[in-house]
């Protein structure tokens, strides 16, 4: 059966996050029910990492193996009339090789927050951004910001119920920038920790609003104590970019 | 009474339009209530202009009188506190002298359309774009679009149900751009007719197309008749974007 790889579109609102789970609904749950009617079968998803309950994303990763011979185009085509009027949207299908897989053949993923900062509260943007009404000095976050890139101990951005084997991670880049009202971080790396961005943005925020200094951030850092950084962002203003993998040869041809 | 002028946001789903109507929420009535809850009275508002179901603002003025005497900020500030938590957000309240009417002092108004271009639904965008699978010319959208540019009767891109005395109107601007996948039409005038804004949209995408060109949209005008030019286009990709006043005199002191 030719594997699929899917690029996903979705927003997180009225979603449990990616994971199937007993609670809610789950992106998973919506795509592989919208794969179960298009291929009459039920086919496994799976995803770049798993997102949190109204996590967005413009460029999530999945794949799934498929029992029926159709072009890219056509799959693309079928689950998205299957998944509709949910609000997730398949971007892309391509026909990859067997031992790719969304999640360990994959060297890099990149998110997205932002800040809405204003002393009104969003309308057109709610649940897309964080509202932060005191105003935020993106340059001094930005510095502050570059303590955190390369390889260090995460701990203290580290949710507790945070799973991953290792505390040790490399940050390939953490960026801030102001656009009007909305300021920007963007950050990319092999891997992050579970809730990783979101406690070096409420991290980052104290930066902004000048309670810390760079200083701080390094002690926050060097103490590998979840307790020494700042508070964990809320989901809304996060966004899924992208997912990298190696470049692939290409795929025998699906039969 | 001290004349208040308000700039707001709002997001036009879950909402009949501007107006105060009998068979859902408005948003005239979210800010009157908010503005009851505050002055402790009710205090009529009215807006530049009437916006229609669906359709959002990042800039609508509208104003009313206020029987306390607070500054700018705190009546802002008061009336978000209160309007919260519908999509409707108040980004600048301004004393104004008591001849200043958000309708008919009102100079200028514009607009922005988008239209999500691409194969697949929009998941984030969704209720906040025009979504068109076929690709668009944007290019030769732009070009017949200016056609409809200068003083012309717009009879053929008004609404049958329109108010308006005259179907002569100035067209200031009509500017159609591409930014990957979103085609932006931007356009502004002293005053529009109900739905001309639509209606010129639904328009310049049979040009986009390629089914139409700028021969069709300018015999389309000269027909004076409703029938004769393209479809409305849905309210979800319209935005409100700012009316234009001329300078005013400084306001007396609130008394």
């Amino acid at each position: 059966m030719p594997r699929v790889k899917l690029i996903l579109e979705y927003d997180g609102r009225g979603f449990v996050g990616w994971q199937r789970q007993d609670n809610g609904p789950s992106v998973q749950a919506a795509l592989e029910d919208a794969i179960a009617a298009y291929c009459g079968q039920p086919c496994p998803a799976f995803a770049s990492g798993r997102t949190d309950a109204g996590v967005h994303a413009e460029g999530q990763v999945a794949h799934f193996d498929c029992p029926r011979a159709d072009t890219p185009e056509t799959i693309r085509a079928a689950l998205n009339f299957h998944i509709r009027p949910k609000t997730v949207a398949v971007l892309a299908a391509e026909i990859v090789p067997d031992d790719f897989h969304a999640r360990f053949s994959c060297t890099g993923r990149s998110y997205l927050y932002r800040i809405l900062n204003r002393p009104a509260h969003p309308a057109l943007e709610a649940g897309r951004v964080w509202w932060v009404q005191r105003p935020l000095d993106a340059r001094a976050m930005h510095e502050a910001a570059q303590v955190l890139v390369g390889r260090h101990d995460f701990t203290s951005f580290r949710a507790v119920a945070c799973q991953s084997k290792s505390p040790v991670k490399t940050l390939d880049s953490l960026e801030v920038s102001r656009y009007g009202e909305i300021v920007e971080v963007r950050t990319s790396a092999r891997s992050f920790l579970h809730h990783q961005v979101r406690n070096m943005v409420g991290t980052l925020k104290l930066v902004g609003e000048g309670k810390w200094g760079p200083r701080q951030v390094e002690k926050a850092l060097a103490a590998r104590d979840r307790a020494a950084a700042g508070p964990t962002a809320p989901p809304d203003g996060l966004v899924f970019l992208s997912a990298r993998y190696e470049p692939m040869p290409p795929a025998s041809p699906a039969m």
